[in-house]
């Protein structure tokens, strides 16, 4: 069934391609990270996002850990294939930090500058265990 | 003045860094494309958007050639500092086939489809010269 995406993207050497995830309803931006073959039909199959981690270099299925996970409304890709779009729906933040978005760093009159808070720390966060 | 952000970002080995084009006002996602330390600097003192081309490898100024230029409302980071978020404001069509965005096509009951139309030719698009 979702053959049909493979043949349109096209992947790093390394096998991962980009992708932005974005609240379906506010528009807002939350992350982005990396997709291999196997996290998309994951992805597709289960209705909720899963990455591929670069650093620990396995699937990274969003939420796992602190519950935050990513509801997939749609999947979309860019006109070249090389970029996903993910439109999500976000229980609770998206960041590591517990901010609601992983874009809180804004470059103001020369500056960087924390736009936002977080909204739950990550020790509460990352002590959920099932 | 800049200085500040190139501590905190991370690029890959050849030097890039994955950046989301956002309209600043409508928050669509227009594309994703790459930049590298020279095209961000440049972005930064023009306050128009420029990223690096892969497959040219060289500066790519959007809308160099088309006019579709974007103007940088704001530069963010993501909390890692490997991801940059543009917030822009477009002239026109970000994607070279003439539509509004570059992620036109959505998986939708297994099959992909086109969610948005052209708003203008591409052959109208690059054959503004000046």
């Amino acid at each position: 069934m979702t053959g049909a995406i493979f043949d349109r993207l096209t992947f790093t050497a390394d096998g991962l391609i980009p992708a932005i995830a974005q609240q379906h309803d506010t528009g807002e931006v939350l992350m982005l990270a990396w997709m291999n073959r196997e996290s998309i039909q994951e992805t597709l199959a289960t209705g909720q996002v899963c990455y591929f981690s670069r650093s620990r270099q396995k699937l990274w299925r969003k939420g796992e850990t602190s519950g935050q996970t990513q509801k997939l409304i749609e999947l979309r890709l860019d006109c070249d294939g090389d970029a996903i779009l993910l439109l999500v729906d976000q229980t609770g933040v998206a960041c590591h930090t517990g901010r609601r978005t992983c874009f809180y760093t804004a470059l103001r009159d020369g500056a960087l500058k924390e736009i936002c808070l977080p909204e739950v720390s990550p020790d509460q966060l990352y002590r959920q265990t099932t």
